[in-house]
């Protein structure tokens, strides 16, 4: 029998196994957590078969890892799991930076081994096994980092993984991924944190709190996930960040001026975002060609069209006990 | 019969139409917008049973008129009212800053009208009549503005209505209302707004939008709005707005400082900001005894402890003719 081991069962590892387990019989998924609890918790809700408290032991016989903690974390989980990890193992992640997570890899992981990193770009307010939900990547974009020496069956398998959480996988260069989502995803948690310590902080707070509804809400909402989390993203993605800090300082001071002038500059900032979000949700954003590669999806019933290839080979074997495989989707 | 007439028939005004239409009968709401097709829209949707493509005839018999439209196109639609407000008419307004409105107001309309402001603190997304829900206003704080000389029983009328929304009527001074909504209200949208441009002004803003998830949306939400409300709110607000961004760039400075040096104060950054908003969520905000006054609500069951004030007076001409008024809920 396949075997996958999730290390790490917060939102994402827990997710991961929820999403997976609906999809794919005859595959037994084991789950560890440092948290005895958060482990017990996966078990119950069904993210897992089986838990395992010795983090090597949840390794033995597993085809694939997947490591979902914390980006700091990784580094450590890396140690410990080297020495116990099986020749041919495919070992994955799902950390929000991607540059120092490679470079770990590169530097810790056993060479018989292939890692291909991944970030799947989902996540609920609820931090932890809490937020757990089986359709959590659903459509999302999920980006999948393959190191250099890997083999092409390994890349394929994350592939499926990927697929069958009905998640988006694509292809990005880690440098470029790092800096991308320091725009589209660490700044907007910065400016969360930002805004709610500077109202937070304010001698009119209890006030103001009483008066903040969903505009407030929605913008503070970051501010409420992991604090770990958090603070391995901006520890390991720091350049990026910092330079998307100054580049949002330069439109603010930008729009502080066009208040204080209150003439057309005002409305074309204001028509400007609104003309932009619009063109993002309708999915009519232009530009030069694109750099991140779509990878087919089963959902596109491209395995049939590739007949034979790893791809599909690799959805089979998941396949092959299951009664509700990605081809039968 | 009594009458309502609502000017602006956007979510706002709309939403209120069908908030009352669900709560009263055997009154007649009347609505007029400059747009003939919205306000055709309004009608359809049931926010109103009559439309009048007339301003003033619009008017005509009132007893209460709410004038919801962008806070810089109150002055015009006061100057053009003003003349046609038969004594003792109930004016109320729905901007979202109040200074400048109760200015207008003072200059503008007549002395044997009252005006009482309001501010309801809810919206979604969705711009104009499109968005607007006949719940938009359930549970939500909605500010009241008495002006000087109002009599006692058109404030208390005004608060009828409110709890006829459903909505939580709260006393407050004008001017700490603009300066407080400027950093729970009026701050998050400036973030968005800059947020979208700085990300979509980018030269990889094409591969980011593809990476753009939850967390973007969230934060780029409210650049959705309408741009006229926007521009009316800077515009209105503008110094109490300009006192909260360099606040925010003070404490964005802050966090820049700490992800740069990557110490002990970025943690503490995160953790402040995750728990004010926890404290915020699960209503534990502490401070100074509160300038913000509670109006009893009909729902509190306090029209019948009260007897026979004013507020259940009132409430009792809004039910007379209606078979599911404030006290029958």
């Amino acid at each position: 029998m396949h075997k996958i081991s999730i290390i790490g069962l917060g939102q994402i590892g827990a997710s991961i196994g929820l999403g997976l387990r609906k999809k794919i019989k005859g595959v037994e998924i084991v789950g560890h957590d440092i948290e005895p609890t958060t482990a017990g918790k996966a078990r119950k809700i069904g993210a897992v078969d089986k838990i395992s408290y010795s983090l090597p032991n949840s390794l033995e016989g597993a085809s694939i890892v997947i490591v979902c903690v914390p980006v700091e974390a990784v580094k450590q989980v890396f140690d410990e799991i080297a020495p116990s990890l099986e020749e041919g193992t495919i070992v994955t992640d799902t950390s929000s930076t991607k540059i120092q997570v490679m470079q770990w890899a590169d530097e810790i992981l056993p060479n018989n081994v292939d890692f291909v990193g991944g970030h799947p770009m989902a996540g609920v307010e609820t931090p932890g096994i809490e937020g757990a939900e089986q359709a959590l990547f659903e459509g999302a974009a999920y980006g999948i980092f393959p190191t250099v020496n890997v083999r092409p069956e390994s890349v394929d398998a994350v592939v499926s993984l990927v697929n069958l959480l009905d998640a988006q996988p694509l292809f990005i260069d880690p440098v470029e991924h790092d800096s991308l989502v320091a725009g589209v995803s660490h700044l907007p948690i910065a400016l969360s944190i930002t805004l709610m310590n500077a109202t937070a902080q304010s001698a009119s707070w209890r006030e103001m709190s009483r008066l903040a509804a969903g505009s407030f809400r929605d913008v503070s909402r970051l501010s409420s996930g992991s604090v770990d989390m958090h603070h391995s993203i901006f520890s390991t993605n720091r350049d990026s960040v910092l330079r998307w800090l100054d580049s949002f300082d330069i439109q603010l001071k930008q729009f502080r001026a066009a208040v204080e002038e209150g003439g057309d500059d005002l409305r074309e900032l204001i028509e400007s975002a609104y003309q932009s979000r619009s063109d993002w949700l309708s999915g009519k954003v232009k530009g030069a060609n694109d750099s991140i590669q779509n990878v087919p999806t089963a959902s596109e019933n491209m395995l049939g069209m590739l007949g034979g290839d790893k791809l599909a080979e690799l959805s089979r074997k998941f396949d092959k006990d299951s009664k509700n495989g990605p081809s039968g989707r």
